[in-house]
């Protein structure tokens, strides 16, 4: 039995070295990339907790890819193999300011866009601690905005707290069809991460961050509302309580996945028993290591997070 | 206007490094890859014709992609630039005996699975010397099927001299699929390229090479017809004569194009005025040193071609 | 017919990867690199112009080899080829500060450094809207000093506005013998673009840059005079007035090649019908995302330079 | 619980990129490597069978190095994480012909070398149908060899196979310490692998290799003797009968790991139930197509396997 | 006759590309790296001194690497070639912040941990201007706290000046056996670096940094102290002197090896003759050159060096 | 003093990875090379003597690049540094057969072309054992075949023995201007290296290879006179009797400097009192070992060869 189980789907990344740009490059480099198993690695490595991906894949060379390199960074994971769809991938344009990094979506007619909620383990996730999964699931099919909404209360019945970060993607849909989907699902989640930004634009709620977390908290029935905020750090409303904490200085290397990093290492410290506002600054202080590290997910270690928290500030460890 | 024209799909090869497997590795190499491309590449590069590449692309970095690594290599493209369809991709791992060289193939729900014939210049075809397509065409979409029969029409009224790779790809369509639409392509078509493999088993041809070529042009009313043996060399058919080049001897660093090399060169020497057997020696030899070269392009010179052909075999050219 | 036509030498570029010195590396990237064709393709990628390039190189896999680039960023190539005289190269060394961008030029005895007027196609030049070349050109040899004036006379002469980038390279020449010859040259050109540091020590006019470009405009019968000023953006003088640009903060990856992309986005947005500010505005933002991108070329998209122009800050566009 | 369980050590191997030498290079590529844990790999992947490795390691980045790799693989791994001792790394020189492979060893005072019986899981190895390990355990420290000893009887005790590959390092020690230490393990061992020079210069075991596998049979009381030959094949000895397969024709990217291929192999398809024969023609198999592969692993699937078997040649796959 | 001598272990440096983490690379980068030779290389390039590296190898393709690579750098090498211990390595990991750069030290067993001074060449340490080793030196084993005090008197015997950087490294030993160990060897020491930080965490010397110099310089009887202050700067005590010298604004690409770059400068220019503020100088503009430039090692030039004292601040130099 | 001493040209040789084309590749490798270091190499590594390279280069980051690299290797360089002339530099493409390495020279108004015999030390040469250069040198430039004849003359002076491979180089010079040119240094040269190819084409000599050496050692009054075959075998005329030995079996990974592997190899063993066959079989042996190593130069070491010379054919050594 998992202690946290995620579900959602895990592409495979390619980009260009070097920053050059995808016309001019001979080279691409691979990784597996997903929100929710981003977050799976990342509970895992923050907490005590042991964490299960949960998909649907094709059965191929490149479906397995993305296993094995899911299996290399420690979880579990739980597939659903299907002779149907395709593997998606991404393209990735790293780029600084002003150039950005860009993201070329190719994940139409995936295995994962006809997952039924039927197929997967009610076991697992009913015997799980935490269930997570975020907005970008429900954002690419019909299919999948029933079955997530079908996991969610699965979970629930199944006493499983419910976390689901709404990641809003605009290259998926229009921020009417986000907020009419999502807030759907809002019943049935414990609880939830959502950038202001989102916040603001999707779900169309004024106010400065603090009064967003509040109106969100107080208005959905949520037990815990995280409230991101890039580098101006995160808050949380919990108990009717808001908690602040700032982002910690980080030279970026890679910026895909710093809120993954955020969540996982949030959501692993509430379940080993951290307040609040402990479990924000681990939060923060993973997501600012994230940045420093290439690919979508947080490689790091608790004692190296710890770190971090505790301003340990000498450039070479030697 | 082009001397040679060819239409058909180019997509993104992607294929890890140093004979790696795609679960275990994290970086990939990325070309431009397409049978119509090569043999427009081939053909320019052989003779005197200036070709170009006609096709449907995305839109995208993707699709832009394609278009500058074919620019690079020299010849024209006319692109119908398309807001709906993907950039069809494959992955391909390169494995010495047993292993082989193995594709996969992500090229569903592409730009060009929809193209009509009425979408393309059809005054650059019927302005050409030669327009040249292939059996994988047709095998990408029913739509395509009408479309490939529709282009060698409209070069036929044009004066434009026909010519067509059978190509049979058993990862696209079944041996009956194949020989029921590409046969019906046949009238249509003065010059018929094709492996003698796929004459025995998707068309069901019995008989030797030679006996192949004979049945294959007396049966369908070609002008030429050149069967490939691989290894083993190319047999023409033409004038109810066969004429019989064996292959040369070549250090492989990449298989893939050696048909295409095969055949561009092939067209161009027949372009130029060359009798079958020189052409069938030219093609030889491209074929040759295409497989030194990585990707999936000849790039070579006429120079070196006569090289081959006159068997200059110094080690070390300084 | 194009509308921007370019001349002057395009080298191979061979630089050691990610920042390691020349004495240290084992092994070099390869890329074209000239400004004048970096400024060619700026220009097509910023506007409606077509653009083409012109010049003399070995035939040779050098010279190939170069074209090859530059027919991939998609310009035209207009080459003269030549069995005589080397392609010129120069070794390139990245370092931030203190260490900075080191450049060993070995361009002695090129191809181009005896190139004449009467070899290149005066229709071409003077069927063009602008003709473009750089102080670089007449520095290379005494020959290429009568050819460039030769060559700004026939685009004058067809009616074809002249652009100049004064560019002053220090290890070509003394800032006296570049003085004696650009001035020489200045009559026959409308549009001066030069560096506020090149107007102070090789032409030795002082004031501040808003003067400078007064002084330059009413002192040499220019239409449109630009002066550079690196970091701190860059002004022009037009109409008798100044207009003054900031520079877009950036995050720099190469910055061989900023002069190039914004002079050739200028060109290109003033060719489209654009007034001075605007086409300042313009340069400004496509040389602060060439400074993102590795290599001379400005690999950007008229859309891209108009979200920076916009600030759309999202650091990830997804 | 496991099918197959290996013990022994899996070091890091730092080989140079493109046959450089040592002296040569400033790169070098990083792999998992142990002959037990490759066994593990080639028996879970050829069979139904599932594999855990287990072993010693220290609790240091390059200890988890290890397993993340393994763990890529698709095994299970039961490690006892030390805070004392080395991880074992060696270098490796790929050469053809005559230069060979070359490995130089650092694999002293490693976190191994310490490890006694009592410290692994016995419940794992009794619960296993097979319990594998080979004669470069016991070769590393006097402590290993009881342990290996230990080991074997535990997993005899617990009803489970004892798999054994002799495996002579002549790096690690002397044959004469060798067939001290290895002869006394004999009594434990029901299925023992033995190239047939070892046999020769180790063992002092005269005759052909018919007869090397009857003397080894039936002097020690092993229930199976499969005898390696290298690109002449393999024999097997059971049931008082010598079973002979010849090698496939390979083309040979990698040769280490190719042994642990066979013998992972064989193992799972014996445990699948198959008989002799037919587990020799997949343990050839599976070491032809290991050899096509960089790496000590043999990253195939059994499907693969069974293509080298039936003689599919096609070149190209697609 | 060489005019500096540095005695010490230079160890094999192996690193992964790109920020990348040790458990989520399949390549490292190989360098040879060690603060005696640091130094030794340093001293050649910023002053007329020649500079022998002089240590004990193990006799293999792994030590021969070191000195093959310090060759390559200029130096000369006397090394005692052995047949027993290892080649030390260490793994590096590269993090901007706040994951800071984290060395893994593997250096237990080498063949230098048995160094004794008589091993080692007497007249080539008593012929030198300069003898130099550091704290790291016999931290690595009792055998070398001997060794190293022995050096040290052998050089004052032969007249040679002694130098000497404390270097503590707290993953090889702890402050107070590091304090207790070398504080006995400052009697045989002209010329003490040392980071305030050490002073102040391991001899427990109070007092901003001023105070640290003096105190350090009249409590000891050095000649000279140098006491540097990462990003702060430096200052040396000399003649009852403090002299302070900020550091010169870089962008660093590897922090590795900036103290041993400016001790070496500082050496190379005090030994022709500077004095103590125009050493510092040189120190300081050679260790900001260092982090420029990826590896251990100060690859630089004179002239470069004095291009940053004179503060010449142009980008790129073409 | 060194043993050996040899002078010629070392250039920058700039070849694609992976069998790329130049027209297709981003990426260059980079390595020193020229006939002369590498002889000089290979005979220091296969004998007692120590190697001294002497040459002119410019003095610039390029020329400096190339004695690091020698260095590296282990020999010991005596260059004049020049303020004029070029770093001489080649493009190499790798390709099996049949398309066979292609080099194109870039090595025209270099700074070695102007070098006089009085600009070397004449007591370096007379004081060695061994002189050598090869044809190679007088084909740069008339300054240079007066100063090849000097120097060759200066050593005999001095007692040393001339050594000198004929080495011809078709894109250099014409058989006929070789032909003129070299005959005229073989009085002064005592030990001659020349191609069967050579002898016939160049020379104009007729005859199988034994009658080839029978000629030229009587005809030319040499010592001793070496004819290569390639992959046939070497044969050497001396003391009236010819010598023959074949060539062992080899896989290429690079063929440049495989006859200087084999001359550097002969002469040092020569040296070193060996008779002539046995000289010739660690010559073919290094020359076999060569082959199977990437760059020019033969890093190999006299155990090496010596386990070639004496057939150890073990695939791996462990």
């Amino acid at each position: 039995m998992s202690d946290v189980v995620t579900f959602g789907e895990t592409m495979l990344r390619l980009s260009p070295p070097d920053h050059r740009r995808l016309e001019d490059t001979d080279e691409l480099e691979l990784r597996a990339a997903g929100a929710e198993s981003n977050v799976a690695i990342a509970a895992q490595r923050l907490g005590s907790a042991d964490s299960t991906w949960t998909s649907k894949l094709p059965d191929s060379p490149l479906g397995r890819r993305v296993v094995a390199e899911l299996n290399k960074y420690g979880i579990e994971t739980d597939v659903v193999w299907s002779d149907e769809g395709r593997q998606g991938t991404y393209y990735l344009e790293h780029g600084g300011k002003p150039r950005g990094t860009n993201v070329i979506y190719d994940r139409g007619n995936t295995a994962i866009s006809t997952a039924e909620a039927q197929e997967f383990d009610v076991d697992l996730i009913q015997g799980a601690d935490v269930f997570f999964t975020t907005g970008i699931t429900p954002a690419l099919s019909p299919t999948l905005r029933e079955t997530t909404m079908n996991m969610l209360k699965a979970a629930r019945q199944g006493g499983t707290t419910t976390a689901f970060d709404f990641n809003y993607r605009r290259k998926l849909w229009s921020p009417e069809e986000a907020k009419g989907t999502l807030t759907k699902l809002f019943p049935g989640i414990d609880v939830l991460v959502i950038a202001a930004r989102d916040a603001q634009n999707v779900l169309d709620i004024d106010g400065d961050p603090r009064q967003l977390a509040h109106t969100l908290g107080s208005q959905f029935d949520f037990t815990t509302v995280v409230v991101t905020r890039g580098s101006k750090g995160a808050l949380a409303w919990h108990d009717n309580t808001v908690y602040d904490h700032g982002a910690y200085e980080t030279e970026t290397v890679d910026p895909i996945g710093t809120g993954d990093a955020f969540t996982g290492a949030f959501l692993a410290r509430r379940l080993d028993g951290d307040d609040v506002p402990t479990a924000l600054e681990y939060g923060a202080a993973t997501a600012a290591l994230k940045r420093t590290i290439p690919g979508d997910v947080a490689l790091v270690t608790r004692e190296e997070v710890e770190g971090v928290v505790s301003e340990d500030d000498e450039e070479i460890s030697r």
